[in-house]
């Protein structure tokens, strides 16, 4: 802020992948633009790098290259530490050695904030260092910053969202093509959209490490990731896809977290989204988050949850923030979730048994009299009542599909009656359940 | 941050209306909470009000009242002053006063910044003074914080959005009950969703305030209100409604600024966006505020753009953080629009005559051949050539109404063979000339 010269602030890089490589170009090639917007000379110090020769999209000159990532973090030149190699390890001791240097930690890394959050945050919180982690959940869209600054005089309520780029372009074009979930997959491998193993994607993990981190955030709450309720896309069929077009929905894979009195509610499946609401048409590689609040009501961001440009841009927002804190000549302006994590009391997640949902319900069974009196009745005995029903044509001998959607049900009594309707033999494939998205606009 | 007793911040409030009142009863009520959240201590210590006998919502207990607002940017007790009367005079006054005193500022005032911003943004930046302007545009979108901090390492090309909640409101009824502007409007204000005098809103004057500031933050450039191109929501009629629907759109009255090269377009008028977009899809007082950058693409925010609860929201969020600014010890840690406008240069706008748009076209002509003709010819003759039409059914003497949308055109040779068109004699009622939006998802 002041005239005179500034005294630069040094950054330490560890990574350069895709992300790595466009933050160390950024603070290279502009640095000058980023001094006249900031007014503070930023400086790429140090580089920590697997194997020193391999060849890159760009090798920052003039910053000091080492395969030791603890270098960075020891370094007496390094103010800034950027994490960039994902993982638990060894991020977690880089992380927890720059909270005891003192030195700013920016990471990208949702999985070693989910799995050892409380750790990483309370480290953190106890040395007074800061932790950036707006690259951790949905790229470039800023929830992170949101939470911790804009809502900061708010309540959150409800936050869910597309936190899954992968997920959501696999299931867009399922939609888009009527095409099958291993095919689209496969496509999506081969152009890059998804990994080799698209595990952590597509069963929902990933999503479930970004959610454990916003409830943490938003709800000001220790939040176990091993609470998390998961279930991922694997067995969404096309029919599905069809089905809930001609319902008036689109099937996305949501991270929902909502604080329900005292308690929480967190989970990650596959949830149907009115056509009209705006998540339903966050398509392709798109991230949207929406939370509910007691004052502010619904709040959407929509962008890219990944990719290079996106990641740094997030990456560089939390390098910026820090070097405007360390310039300004304060201390960390508050802990790691806005909240200090010390005086956080543990909130009770609330068991999936107890969720009130609608529900997608779809069974494969015989074409013959009876059946669907069979399905009505043990739902009925249970308590719930059925909203619509579609039976897709038929073929001489071949078992049918049976749609339903159903009124506000209780999951226990929903899994009570899928029980017995499995147990009575007449269900020839697995049933799919897909439940409703809350979608009440305030 | 830091454990021990630590010394209040002190807030001074200038105007207890709607906003006002909602923000003094937080800082009351929610004393307790908001210090647990945020580690600082926030108390409510000088009130301003034109009437001390006014019965109001809430009146704040243990605050000094005063009629003076000059007092509460002069107290030495006020560590931080909100500005929640609006209009230009007093408030420049009091901004420029508070900027002197070194104290924090926080204004929901988009005229002021609109208007006067050069020199409000000037004063605080020259003084190190803190300025939080979030709740100035578009509610509780944390749009400003986003330009501010999430892109500071990005380059915005394009900032376009739904930021007028009142113009919104009454678009969308027309869309879904086909009603008249005049109808829906009197109804607004029947319900309190428009002002007795509607102005500011329909004509498009407050969203053009808001484009202002967005295209200095996102440009960091000066930006003069009277360069934004102006044009209201008054004219649009049923029939456009519908016809955009039938064309596969919805009309919404956007802001926008664009940059090209290094020159910039500011413009508010309603535009065609595709019914599948996101933004089309923002309904009733809601706002959207949509930015292209180079490295993080298309981001989109949405929430409520107005009302008490979403600008209280905003106004906290701006307190709590100059509140952790001042308790970490450190100076300003920005300039009031990321970068000083000291070194700023005003960039060129670009002259509406040079827009390039696909138009969508309403003539009202007589029903007799040869008509259509004449139109066709005098587009084409100006290089611009329809993508498509429709004639709306006939009745025995009676105008029609002819509606086109073009393909790409210059807007200057759009208005020449409107004016050609027009010489000629042969429409009945003025042309409605609406432009379609920019919507390349990247």
């Amino acid at each position: 802020m002041n005239g005179g010269a500034m005294k630069p602030v040094r950054v330490g890089l560890i990574g350069l992948g895709v992300v790595g490589c466009q933050v160390a170009r950024i603070l290279t090639e502009e640095a000058e633009a980023l001094q006249a917007r900031t007014g503070i000379p930023l400086r790429l110090e140090k580089v920590a790098v697997r194997d020193l020769g391999k060849e890159r999209d760009f090798t920052p000159e003039g910053a000091i290259l080492t395969t030791e990532p603890f270098d960075v973090v020891n370094s007496a030149e390094v103010d800034i530490v950027v994490e960039l190699i994902g993982g638990e390890d060894p991020a977690f001791d880089l992380a927890i050695g720059a909270a005891r240097k003192r030195k700013g930690f920016v990471t990208a890394n949702k999985l070693l904030l989910a799995l050892r959050g409380a750790e990483v945050f309370s480290a953190f919180e106890k040395s007074g260092a800061r932790l950036g982690f707006e690259a951790a959940v949905a790229g470039a869209i800023p929830i992170i910053r949101s939470i911790r600054e804009s809502f900061s005089g708010d309540q959150v309520e409800l936050i869910q969202g597309i936190v899954n780029g992968t997920g959501n372009y696999i299931l867009s074009r399922m939609t888009d093509e009527g095409s099958r979930f291993e095919d689209v997959l496969k496509d999506a491998q081969a152009l890059g959209y998804a990994e080799a193993d698209p595990t952590l994607d597509v069963e929902g993990i990933d999503s479930a490490h970004k959610i454990t981190i916003l409830a943490a955030l938003a709800f000001e709450t220790v939040v176990d990731f091993s609470d998390v309720y998961t279930e991922g896309i694997t067995r969404i069929t096309p029919e599905d896809v069809i089905s809930a077009g001609e319902l008036g929905y689109r099937i996305k894979l949501l991270g929902i977290a909502r604080r329900i009195e005292d308690a929480i509610s967190l989970r990650v499946h596959p949830a149907m989204l009115p056509q009209r609401c705006l998540m339903a048409n966050v398509n392709g590689p798109f991230n949207a988050v929406e939370t509910r609040s007691k004052r502010a009501g619904v709040s959407t961001l929509v962008g890219r949850g990944a990719g290079g440009g996106p990641t740094a841009t997030a990456v560089l927002s939390d390098i910026v923030s820090m070097a405007r804190d360390i310039a300004s000549g304060g201390g960390a302006r508050m802990a790691p979730l806005g909240s200090p994590v010390g005086g956080m009391e543990k909130l009770p997640v609330i068991p999936m048994d107890e969720l009130e949902s609608e529900y997608y319900l779809r069974f494969t069974v015989p074409d013959r009299p009876g059946v669907l009196a069979q399905i009505a009745g043990a739902l009925g005995d249970n308590g719930i009542s059925i909203a619509s029903m579609i039976q897709r044509e038929r073929m001489e001998n071949q078992p049918v599909s049976v749609v339903l959607m159903t009124h506000n049900a209780v999951e226990a009594d929903m899994k009570r009656s899928l029980t017995h309707i499995e147990s009575s033999g007449i269900c020839l494939a697995p049933t799919m359940i897909i439940r409703i998205a809350e979608n009440d606009r305030d």
